[in-house]
């Protein structure tokens, strides 16, 4: 491979074809693939193909749309040298839906450029940053300059959980082995602060109910003698966390892994500002384990949230009863290294063991799923912190967010692969909201870093 | 007045009228005086003028219909001699809705006599109860043993509340001075085993709304850092019992008054049978106040009930938010000498005390009603037990309810009269529900009681 100025050929040949990108997202905005909604399942099958267009115009040796229980998935891949390593792309073409719709300035699935930014449905995610990786590897076969071999995974069901994706992936475990899975699926901190998102919290999620007497009875006549199961499962609920913001469940720490002083230290560059952090939710103080920072608390810790709660009477006025039953539905985020298996009987255990007598409970678990975590030494991770000094000049904050991305984790138990989470969003792209939004700066930072990210991550490996 | 055998004539007189009785009760369960529905509104005033023409025919100096803010009261009397005692009888002549109309045997206002009972909507409450009062007045009357003044108060607001009857007491003390209110609108332990109603509970009652974030959140995004306010809901009324079930406000059991062991064992008289108790609410242990029985904990000892609690999410499967708000309904049940006023100010203040900074908590004030209680040694409730064991050769049990009647505690504040529960339902009634009935014995057998009643308080007073 020729020396090259990392930048160069990259920047010519964006300035070369830019309109053509941007037209070329634009034919993919224009499909309104809501994957949640059945009337747009053949506009599903419209994207894979667009995606199968897409790699072969950009060089891939061969795409090919594959059925799952669910939507297809698009699959691509360019092999150069199989004793070279291999990048693989995953990202998703469904969207979600665009209700309100009368919120929306201009039509969701007619995309437009305004203020320096693409507007549409799926403008950002993920239609926008995956055109960014179709756009770069297109850039690096016309320029001679890719290093290794790279493989596309689009799916179309990622706003609806990924269900079937897992399973493809067992199914066809040979085709996907690569050496690091390369994904534009989060945001940065602001344009002139990069970061990499470095991990994803697990999570497990019950529905819980107490049945107290068989039916509602009257709180006066019965009111002090029978356990009332709404007064029971307060009680239940209060016990899970303590006066430190800690849960109480027995074992629910044991795998939780303390975050070194210098990770910790890294992640604290990353600005934060609790008075507006405040400000914006109205809230007075902020809460939670003692020891760490509201950064720290969402990023490097667990918690214990109840999503919804009910029972008995809930309208107008007062209605003296004493119900029959009440209801909860409790989550718990947890860190990478936590099983949400394990942590899914533990609950259980425990919150059927203090119950009094005077009730029943049932605890059924809804879903869950594994935490992720990159560290900060491995190779995928440098090669992209590398990437990023060159296109932004600073060096990127390493980001745990609080949120989960259940795939991510699967493509490590299924596959074996570590994930490196490029993300070229903004807090500002209003994602899943009306109005989404991708800047064009960042459309073209993604274009101008992936590259150079292919670049370093084949010298290193 | 000439001496006479106790029961003789008032079994004559039964015999000879008590086809008319059953019909003229049968007259007044013929109106539709669905009080809570504004299509029987016209009902209320033809119950009113029912009732009115009951007082007359039975031997009423005057009857008169009575507006007020809502529907009419009937009001009558018969002064014998400004001299004597005066009895006030309290009654109501409004019924509660029949829904569901589906599981009625007859129509619930087509009244009709089955297996020794009268079946139809008011057939016991109150209409029968009350029709008692007037058939034993037209006794006393025609038979010349009336020993004392009476007067009537009919209402037709009580299954809504007895919105404004308080008022028109205020506004009709002196018409209304009486030496003891006479109700029967409770029930006894069983046709073997009379019972009185010597207390009633209280009630204050609440709704409390927790305000966290200004908005639905990410539960993963913000989960640990921000409080969440149904965690928070929950914590703070899983505070306000403690391990021994008792009340934590401070400042709450200050005006309780503690029961006479003397009373406590009379109160235990009342047969009770846990086992069946715990069988029929299909519950394996009964929960409570340490210290206290099932039957004294409704019946002596204040209580602590959640009613309704919702927030968040409350539909299928799992959704991953942290609410923005929590609420709660929230009841005590008081004992006599607590003030329902002064604790919807000390749970205000302590719910607000306790909650952290991080929410925002507003507690509104439902309605309350202070209870009541009879003192067993008053003299009213020993001619009442005398009457009792005159017909039903037994001595009543005093009972306590857990329930409320705030117009007796009502009565009590605004005409400074005490008022004694003679009452003749039973649990089998099915009051408030379909099939309601009235048991023809229970019906004759008040109308035996009343008049004796009369007799041994004109003696005591």
């Amino acid at each position: 491979m020729p020396k090259f100025n990392p930048m160069k050929h990259i920047e010519k040949y964006i300035e070369e074809n830019k309109d053509r990108f941007v037209e070329e997202l634009f034919g993919l905005l224009r499909i309104p693939s809501v994957s949640s909604l059945a009337v747009n399942k053949p506009d599903m099958y419209r994207a894979a193909e667009y995606w199968k267009q897409l790699l072969l115009n950009a060089g891939a040796d061969k795409a090919e749309i594959f059925e799952t229980e669910g939507n297809p998935v698009t699959y691509g891949e360019k092999i150069i040298d199989p004793a070279k390593p291999t990048i693989l792309i995953y990202g998703h073409m469904d969207v979600m839906p665009v209700d309100p719709l009368n919120l929306w300035t201009s039509p969701p699935f007619e995309p437009e450029i305004r203020d320096g930014k693409i507007w549409a449905r799926g403008a950002e995610d993920n239609k926008g940053q995956s055109m960014m990786h179709a756009k770069a590897f297109e850039l690096m076969v016309s320029t001679n300059t890719l290093p290794c071999n790279v493989k596309f995974m689009i799916e179309g069901e990622e706003e609806v959980g990924s269900q079937n994706l897992g399973k493809w992936c067992e199914q066809n475990k040979e085709m996907l082995k690569a050496d690091i899975i390369l994904v534009s699926d989060t945001s940065m901190i602001a344009p002139d602060m990069p970061s990499i998102t470095t991990g994803l919290r697990g999570l497990a999620y019950w529905q819980v109910e107490v049945t107290g007497p068989n039916k509602d009875l009257h709180s006066g006549l019965f009111g002090g003698a029978v356990a009332n199961p709404i007064n029971v499962l307060t009680k239940l609920i209060a016990q899970m966390t303590d006066e430190q913001g800690r849960i109480t469940i027995p074992g629910f720490y044991d795998d939780v892994v303390e975050i070194s002083a210098e990770e910790r230290a890294l992640l604290a560059q990353a600005p934060f500002d609790l008075e507006k952090y405040k400000q914006s939710l109205d809230i007075a103080e902020v809460s939670g384990e003692v020891g760490y920072t509201t950064t720290e608390r969402t990023g490097i810790r667990p918690s214990f949230d109840v999503c919804g709660i009910w029972g008995g009477y809930t309208g107008e006025g007062a209605k003296t009863v004493m119900p029959s039953k009440a209801f909860a539905k409790i989550s718990t985020r947890l860190v990478p290294n936590q099983d949400h298996q394990k942590i899914e009987i533990l609950f259980k255990e425990h919150f059927e063991s203090i119950a009094p007598k005077s009730v029943k409970v049932e605890v059924t678990y809804l879903h869950g799923g594994y935490g992720y975590g990159c560290p900060i030494d491995l190779p995928a991770y440098q090669a992209a912190e590398k990437a990023y000094v060159d296109v932004y000049g600073k060096r990127p904050v390493p980001v745990r967010s609080g949120g989960s991305i259940p795939i991510i984790s699967t493509f490590e138990q299924v596959l074996g692969i570590k994930t490196i989470l490029m993300g070229f969003g903004l807090e500002s792209d209003a994602i899943h909201s009306p109005n989404e939004n991708f800047a064009l700066e960042q459309f073209f930072n993604g274009i101008r870093t992936i590259p150079l990210f292919y670049k370093y991550f084949a010298e290193m490996v």
